[in-house]
């Protein structure tokens, strides 16, 4: 089409959804999608479903995926972008090994793909469109399933080897809570979702009364998501608060030791529960920070993320290098 | 003299002792001195000790201070480099307020004077000239009377907003042991000599053995020097030994969240525990990161700092601008 702008594709591959959008080049959503990950079969099913994804979101901007600029991939896992694999998944179904997902979704997509970390790109995104735009340092944090970081300096993303900014894994309390990622007293022990639920079986397990699981069945879920944590905080339930407490004390310590680590700007605070609970707990973990904030007399600005659930698909959208137009 | 190159002082202005180096273009220490920093009196005669101890180093290396392409200063409190002051060095005499040390010290010593925070110019002086030489990106850990920390990210020192790399307040254990700087659980609660000679008196109160202040007396000091602690160790000190294992997982679980943030390269060990105690103790802290350390499969360069003492007052001296042959 004369004079059209170059849409570009974005996908936000988790462990539950795929989050499809197609961006123009101001950034702005023209067309977008969502499906559940499969949850059996292998990475060869989980790419035939982000093509899927990608294409009823092409078809809503009224385009085809081989017409975009190109798609960029936000992943979980190992990324090396110079082969196209992801490698070690472990959310997602068979993914153990490595996979060539570059390929895979160029063939059936039509347009080149790139391919980067979930959590970075997300960084990025609320660096260049959302809540960050004013800064040129910040720190993300993705409260959600774990507690995924990204870290902007000098107006630039810092990877250091390739597994920078894994905040989730900053020890808040030594020889503490079993995380599930096998060591102790991680954040997101405390503070991930995942972790969080297996704390609570246990404790249910144990006797401790609450609505946590009948919300969750009454919702037919089959995880503690953020929606049955938000149902159960909104009816005053006695573990979920408690728990809910217990994790943001720990995003408090652990988020407070990053910054006194790298003294930011700016902290960005999304994933599926920072959103879902929104901003009078963004409050929360900002007060919770503060006796921990070496620097305590300017702290940093403490924000939620501003393009919510879509900043994952955004960002992987900008992964896609600018071209002329198509 | 004809062809000669031109050799630049740098200052390590400590809360016990003021080391001088008059150091050349070739980072090789031409010249050196050290005297106690005095402990009474305020920010003008530390000044004046200051210039008595690079005089003292410059006459070692055969100059005048004034002939010196310009003095360094590392100092502990906060830094204004461009108004030449240093603010707040609790450790420092009468040094709460503000105190003009670069006028005070170009006055006396006829050369230009630069200013920068102890631990970042120590950091630089491993990571150009030091252990840190094969590295991009670098944390300099400096174990001694608190836990300082520099940073190198892509070969340049990261400093935040001015508050960056304060890993002596990682948070460890969250709730846990009081920090001399007020908070909770701090790394240095555990692993700082001042921290941790308050928590021996206390034990000591409370009736436990030691042979620690007896060698604090036997050695003429009045605190738990690192040479104390050294005897003590080798003496197998019961209350010695637990207090520094203590020390060592906390400083291991603090300096592993700080790579799980940064994923830098390599880190460098310092300070006044770190160089007494040394390799040993170097291995001990890698073992204690371990458990913590996110990208256990390939952890970093961990090694001792090489410049030794002497590696403060040759940071310091990087801070003078290259010149022309004096």
């Amino acid at each position: 089409m004369f004079g059209r702008m170059a849409y570009r594709g974005g996908i936000d591959l988790g462990g539950t959804k795929i989050q499809a959008a197609v961006v123009d080049d101001a950034g702005n959503v023209v067309g977008q999608a969502r499906n559940p990950t499969p949850t059996t079969g292998g990475p060869a099913d989980v790419a035939d479903e982000i093509a899927a994804t990608m294409r009823e979101a092409s078809a809503g901007a009224d385009v085809e995926t081989s017409s975009l600029a190109g798609i960029g991939v936000g992943s979980p896992g190992k990324i090396d972008n110079e082969a196209g694999t992801v490698t070690g998944a472990k959310n997602l179904p068979g993914w153990d090994g490595s996979f060539d997902l570059r390929a895979a979704l160029e063939h059936s997509c039509g347009a080149p793909v790139a391919i980067g970390n979930d959590v970075d790109v997300a960084t990025d995104a609320e660096f260049q469109l959302g809540s960050g735009r004013p800064y040129q340092s910040l720190l993300g944090v993705f409260w959600g399933t774990g507690v995924g970081g990204g870290i902007i300096l000098d107006g630039k993303p810092w990877l250091g080897r390739g597994a920078a900014a894994e905040i989730g894994h900053v020890c808040v309390r030594m020889g503490g809570a079993p995380c599930p990622c096998g060591r102790e007293g991680c954040m997101e022990a405390y503070a991930g979702r995942y972790a969080m639920e297996l704390r609570a079986r246990r404790e249910v397990e144990r006797g401790e009364k609450t609505m946590l699981f009948k919300i969750m069945e009454e919702r037919g879920r089959t995880r503690l998501t953020s929606g049955v944590w938000a149902r159960a905080l909104d009816r005053d339930d006695a573990l979920a608060q408690r728990l809910m407490e217990r994790a943001v004390r720990a995003l408090g310590a652990g988020v407070a030791s990053t910054l006194n680590v790298l003294d930011v700007e700016a902290v960005i605070i999304g994933g599926g529960l920072g959103l879902r609970l929104g901003q009078p707990y963004v409050e929360k973990i900002r007060e919770a920070m503060m006796p921990h904030l070496f620097a305590s007399e300017r702290p940093p600005a403490v924000e939620l993320a501003e393009l919510g659930d879509l900043g994952g698909a955004i960002g992987a959208s900008l992964l896609v290098k600018a071209t002329a137009a198509a």
